[in-house]
């Protein structure tokens, strides 16, 4: 990418911000109505783009699970636009006081939500995301800046051109949606430009995460790599062991909320028969420790202790009898990324000493670690997900795309 | 610094974060209350270190001004333990519950404030941060990574010392507060490894701040120089425009929220003469656009373009007539660093599009810009100032130390 065209990205963030944050909560509804009506009287143009693409991935021998993300139908298309419109009907987050207090020399001092500003978007193969972040960047007040790949290029230039449409029948300037292409150098040299936008959320893989981590100056917001891990207390109820475990591995083995890693109380070493024997049978490759593997009636692979640092993402998990809750603590602490971890326990001092000591982004006490997710959580929607320490930890919702200011009105006062 | 030094870093503060994180509000309290404590009983100790570094500085040509900001005296030392004592009195932000819902399948989901982890506070010449911001950062179940100049390296060797020592005091480990030594470019070679800390607050001039944000790894919270903006609306009061312009500009000119230009509104040319004759006779050198220069009996420099875009620090004020309202936000879009801006009006509807418009940390009807401090905001006690747009906005308190994590309480839920 040219010098010119990253300051020309920066430019026209930067004017499109300052439109998108004055518009009322009225006008960017409005927009959002606008571009799902767009989308809808755009449908053939966008099906026709898509099938192109879908043609190309095709004849490069893309997997049929790839192919099957990239496809559009009406359905589909359907599904979006409501997705717009399920978005324009959520609270709107821009102008909510989050404190409001009277100082000593009379100054009214209050804390509000105002919007980030330009939000760079960065995602693989599926073109819903175009619509989806849009319409969640329009809402908060927003710019977005949508990066896709290039093996939905003619998709989304569909998608953008309907979202941009749709901003300008309501009024707003096209450019509240800028779509960015371009290969991954271009990609890392604009984000080594630090007022090319205020934040970046990958959508992708590890790959691209630490593509970016490496390369921006812009503040990137993204989830480590989830080595999650199940604990079984000396307290755990049966049943449940065996449900959360099955479904914190093998419910979507692909994705970064399934769990890697099992540790089991070594007085409760009567409950790997029935986990480890369900987790067997459906498939899951089992790695456990000298303890584990004596205590069940079947044969499982020995694990490493690389095993204790691996994220699968895949049908296969590490298993470990720990000596008590510290020694499962200890083990977290030293292993894991800080996405979510689970305990399965009836005793609420185990449910306590775990979810204060625990130090991940999400804590489960009897519930699987797949519920971290935005609309799991009831946001409504969510821009990604994020293990960092700062500004949000957790699933990125629409308030997570605002900042505060201080606006404090006073009657003549001055500073002694 | 060398490699291994950095990795020791690294896990000697992690382990000190797993410590202070699970040590309860009443042992943080504690841990305050004998650092205070050490603080007087190391009086002697402290006052001779600290003379050490005077008398260097003194040899060395150092001001006048910056050699006052090193010393210590009695009355300066109990100062500082008195403010311990303070942060041990302010509500304690970790634990605290911002969201708690109950979700359809019967999770109870809460979103709890946690300790960030690892702080690393770089600061100049005054001793006293390193007392206030351990004391901060222990209050807020934070590692403190304390990294002074080199002419308070006694005093701050001194000061580490009696907290270190008031840790163990209190059952704590003393790498709750690592001192760190060692060049600039030691400095940037520990904030090139993202593992060393978890934030960077400069608290110094522009030069370590960009050295900072330029070398860094580790998220910074700074804040950009402050070129903020009075303005002087078409209602504005008279008195309180001459007030707040010689408040924001003169009561203390070489901080970052200090007035660095005027804006008037060109119906009001009148308020010009009774503003700036009371800058000049204060010593103010302005710098007026050609209305202004016209508007007033005395003579003043022309301001050119560069003006706009200075941050003086100095009794200087670039000064210009706008057209209205609309053309005063324009200016202030362009030029400012989103810091503090501040309006004097009368006007209900001028105050709200000021306020809605302006898109800075800190906005300010009818007061100073000089008010944006933690301590005036009633924060108790700030660690710096942030003009970035994640995470703290503003002046960076106690509740900005701390993250947080969701704990979600099941009953057995597994995810459909």
């Amino acid at each position: 990418m040219s010098a010119t065209t990253q300051s020309e990205i920066s430019v026209r963030g930067r004017a499109a911000a300052r439109a998108i944050r004055s518009a009322s909560t009225d006008v960017r509804d409005a927009a959002l109505a606008s571009i799902a009506a767009r989308l809808e009287a755009d449908a053939a143009a966008i099906l026709a783009a898509n099938a192109q693409d879908v043609a190309a991935a095709v004849a490069d021998g893309t997997s049929a699970a790839l192919v099957d993300r990239l496809t559009l139908n009406g359905e589909r298309l359907a599904a979006l636009s409501q997705a717009v419109r399920d978005v324009a009907a959520l609270a709107d987050p821009v102008g909510r006081v989050i404190d409001d207090r009277r100082l000593h020399n009379g100054l009214e001092l209050s804390k509000v939500r105002v919007p980030i500003g330009r939000v760079l978007v960065v995602y693989e193969a599926r073109p819903n995301v175009t619509v989806d972040v849009a319409a969640l960047c329009i809402k908060s007040g927003n710019v977005a800046l949508l990066r896709g790949s290039a093996s939905a290029k003619h998709t989304n230039a569909a998608l953008s051109a309907a979202v941009r449409g749709g901003l300008a029948d309501a009024g707003l300037p096209e450019d509240i949606v800028i779509p960015i292409e371009g290969s991954r150098d271009d990609l890392g040299e604009l984000v080594s430009d630090a007022s090319a936008a205020d934040i970046v959320v990958p959508r992708g893989g590890e790959a691209l995460k630490d593509f970016l981590l490496e390369k921006s100056r812009i503040p990137v917001l993204a989830a480590a790599g989830g080595i999650c891990h199940v604990y079984l207390d000396r307290d755990a109820n049966a049943e449940m062991a065996v449900a959360i475990t099955m479904n914190a591995k093998v419910q979507r083995p692909g994705v970064c909320n399934a769990a890697e890693t099992l540790l089991v109380h070594a007085d409760r070493t009567d409950l790997l028969q029935p986990v480890l024997g369900a987790l067997r049978e459906a498939g899951v490759e089992l790695r456990g420790d000298e303890r584990t593997r004596a205590a069940i009636d079947f044969e499982i692979n020995a694990a490493t202790e690389a095993d204790w640092d691996a994220e699968y993402l895949d049908l296969i998990l590490a298993v470990r009898v720990v000596d008590d809750l510290d020694a499962a603590l200890d083990h977290i602490d030293q292993h894991s990324t800080g996405h979510s971890e689970a305990i399965v326990t009836d005793s609420l001092e185990a449910s306590r000493v775990f979810t204060d000591s625990v130090d991940s982004a999400c804590v489960y006490v009897n519930a699987s670690t797949r519920f971290t997710d935005g609309g799991e959580y009831g946001m409504g929607a969510e821009v990604g997900n994020s293990t960092a320490r700062l500004h949000v930890r957790g699933p990125i919702g629409l308030e997570d795309l605002t900042t505060t200011k201080y606006v404090v009105i006073g009657t003549g006062q001055i500073r002694g």
